[in-house]
């Protein structure tokens, strides 16, 4: 059994890495997640574990080895498991996994699918609830369009509980996204402050893909030009100001009420 | 004009307690909030002003002067800015306002209320983002059951957005509150995982209270017993979780849209 107790070590040190930068996460192909719960859902969603790292005192080798299939095992001491771990407090496991593609030509659509498209969200938080909203309503998939960051930074991972292995996820830009779902007749939605009709007059029991722009800025103009049609969730207080993971929520529960859950 | 420059000013030390301890703004009836939109908001849902701080290199005193009536002034320096404010970047602009009582008894609705309560939220955060939704959706009310802090912790200040000065809001037990809601024949809908009903089954036209419970636990069984009838947010997902504030925009938005906006 390999055992790391340096926070010196290189290959920690790599982890580290993997944790800050996108680059590294890009150059390596990997990714960091914690928990053990999250690390089972990420198997069950297909990906490909490479490193269990486990800390005795919280996480047996028999536990660890249950959680995934055939990992290279390290056991690690208290000091570098708090270096990586964001939670110390829990569950003493954390895993090195293989990042996924995440291209628009890779999502298996059914025959009426319902998408979530986010553009550009600011914070890994917001990208986290969308991506548990998602889940919740079974989604065919979750596009962002120009994202900030990869979607394996550790702030998406953490806040989604694990809907980032559960969803069907794609990143492409604004004109490759519009060209997808225009070659596949899915009507889309933008939700935007101009030029558009209260959301829950429309019908998105048909192919529909409901579009979210930032909460500072919107969506852009390419979007809001090429939309089957631009809706608006009437905001009828003082202060003009919607979380998008709440206001996705809103269209995205419409579209399944109507569509009978 | 009075200035300070220390932060070993007692004053100053004074108003770290605020922003620190409940039970200092419980003791002083005071809290500390920034921004100038934020403080406008405040002053316009009635809250008094009594004392705005000012850096002079971001808000000129005449600036400070336009936001409040009539406060005391006080013009500081950076040290004491960055020691008191949250985003040391913004508008060089505090305020030391009196909190408001958050009676059940002060509440004024109308002849067809809508109401949220939520029990016992965990984190600012998710109250912030109820509020922000309850303000969008011009909500006769929020009622926070058995709070876990005072609504003027700063974290809720921030993250509500101003939304805390635009919403009537009103906290008591769970106890207080079913009374409340039964003696205004006000039907009331516990959001539950069991013996539960789907949500957009129901009819929220006439007196409504929508109720949230917390994302780990759930309502309580008192409220459960109580409701009109519990209801449930179909989860079609592998992860069954959703954010407290996601779940009550959900809520309310099948609600207003029933009652057409």
């Amino acid at each position: 059994m390999k055992q790391i107790t340096s926070i010196q070590n290189p290959y920690i040190k790599s982890l580290v890495q993997l944790q800050e930068k996108a680059k590294a996460r890009k150059q390596s192909g990997n990714f960091l997640m914690e928990g053990k719960r999250e690390i089972a859902i990420a198997v069950k969603g297909g990906y490909e574990i490479e490193t269990l790292l486990f800390l005795p005192e919280i996480c047996s080798e028999a536990e660890a080895r249950q959680i995934a299939p055939t990992p290279a095992l390290i056991e690690i001491n208290k000091e570098v498991y708090q270096k990586l771990a964001y939670r110390d407090t829990t569950e003493g496991v954390l895993a090195v996994a293989k990042t996924k593609s995440m291209q628009l030509s890779d999502l298996k659509l059914s025959e009426n699918p319902l998408i979530l498209v986010a553009e550009a969200p600011e914070k890994p938080g917001n990208i986290g609830a969308l991506l548990r909203t998602a889940d919740a309503a079974n989604l065919d998939a979750v596009i962002i369009a120009n994202p900030k960051s990869d979607l394996y930074n550790p702030n998406i991972v953490r806040s989604s509980v694990g809907c980032l292995f559960t969803n069907q996820i794609a990143t492409g830009t604004t004109s490759e996204i519009i060209t997808f779902l225009k070659e596949r007749n899915i009507s889309f939605y933008c939700a935007t402050l101009q030029n558009s009709t209260t959301y829950h007059t429309q019908d998105y029991t048909t192919p529909t893909a409901l579009v979210v722009g930032t909460e500072a800025t919107g969506l852009t103009e390419e979007w809001r030009t090429a939309a089957t049609q631009n809706i608006i969730i009437p905001m009828q207080g003082e202060i003009d100001s919607m979380n998008v993971s709440v206001a996705a929520a809103i269209l995205i529960f419409e579209a399944k009420r109507q569509r009978g859950f």
